[in-house]
């Protein structure tokens, strides 16, 4: 199990073709990375850098987050995302 | 539906055309990336990098935004930009 | 109508002619690009990354401003800049 | 015996062997550098940049952090890496 | 008449010759561009950035300045340079 | 005799062979510039950068610190390094 | 006579040969320009970027200070150099 630190929240990506279904496709150059990821772990939030931090999200949101954010790594054999709250831009309903 | 976070507003970019009707054309080689938007999302404010935010735009609105501002997706088949609200430099009535 | 979002001001940029008579001219390499405009517009000022910012310019005020500064859009026909009240630098009276 | 200052963390790289068998695998290029470290010695937290941090990571926790994070030495003939807290992306259980 | 906003000062070079006399030389490569300057009007001070900064140079004094700050303007035929209070090393009497 | 400002630490790099005993030797490319350091004089700490800063570190600690901080200067025929306390990775014992 | 504004401290480089006496040289590259120097004026501290500085360098002080801070003018045909406090390194006694 992956326990998020502070404001860190992991993703997993959605499929494009999961992504189609929702009405959220990616445009141009971003085509092949999707940025849409469902949210599998929520840090605790608190005091990030001095501010406090509360969290806005919560395991199983289905989130939009910069293309840029993030690290990632190899779960349980899934690929994931840890991201900051901030690298989240919406939640997708 | 999409709901962003903290400052975050939804914007969709308004064609050069309706541009023209509004008395809005933008300059030089801008001309191609049109700076007014509708405003079709808004998040909930709040603190955003310890800074308490207050929204000033609402759903509805058309603005003026920063051209390299924001994250490009495309939503129920149409593109869309999510910025900060600071990234937004005026209303346009 | 523009309405400027936070401690943004709506600048339109004098003509060196105008700017001549009122005994203000560049020097140099801006000399193309004067410095001295006019504001037509003035944000609420308020909170801008947490910083309380009172607006110190009015509609009318003839103003020296930053030469890199602000986004030019073109506005009923005219082109005009959007700046942040701390790219200008001084009022000429 | 190394004992960190402030929100420093020192780690001890977990070899890629033991990485698949706790069920994460770093992805891609990352693939040489194992990400996952177990705690071996923690600061005591308190003000660092003005902002108080509390230590949420203890000895023996196996964490994921920041591959360009830190600075490595060697410490009684093994390798470890000194990190700040906010470089620790995650605790695995 | 320059009315310089918030910590901004304006000042007037002083000649290589006067600075001479008042026994302030600059050296090597800034021999061309001396930094001493007469100050010929001062902002109100006040909320800088969120900082109050209080003015302590007055309409008068000759001073020190970075050479590299500034923006440079003509004002009723004579150039002028428009500096942040801070950018002001030292008053010289 | 140096007396550092603010949270400054004077520093003494200790030999390589020294080192060697202790148990800590570094590692790859930084091996010729041992990261291991006496602390032979302590800055008063107070107000840096306007948060307050105290010492954890006293004159005799032997430390490991960031290779590319401080400055380099010879005192009393000896090189040492000045750095700031939050250079100082760790006390080693 | 140089009064410095804010935090700043005015020095004068000290030769190398009364460098050697006091027990201080400079190592390597930066053996050409002594970071020696004496205080021949010291600003009245105060707030400086939001933040209270109390000066604690006095005039006569021999101090180090960082090789590439601050700037250099020729006051009374003598070179000196204006810094800011946070510069000095250490007060050497």
């Amino acid at each position: 199990m992956i326990k998020p630190l502070g404001d860190r929240v992991v993703l997993k990506r959605l499929e494009a073709e999961e992504t189609t279904k929702s009405g959220i496709v990616l445009t141009g150059s971003s085509k092949e990375k999707p940025q849409e990821a469902l949210v599998i772990a929520v840090g605790p939030g608190g005091y990030v850098d001095g501010n406090k931090v509360e969290m806005e999200v919560k395991v199983g949101d289905k989130v939009l987050f910069s293309k840029y954010a993030g690290t990632e790594v190899k779960h349980a054999g899934e690929e994931v995302i840890v991201v900051r709250q901030s690298d989240i831009l919406a939640i997708v309903e």
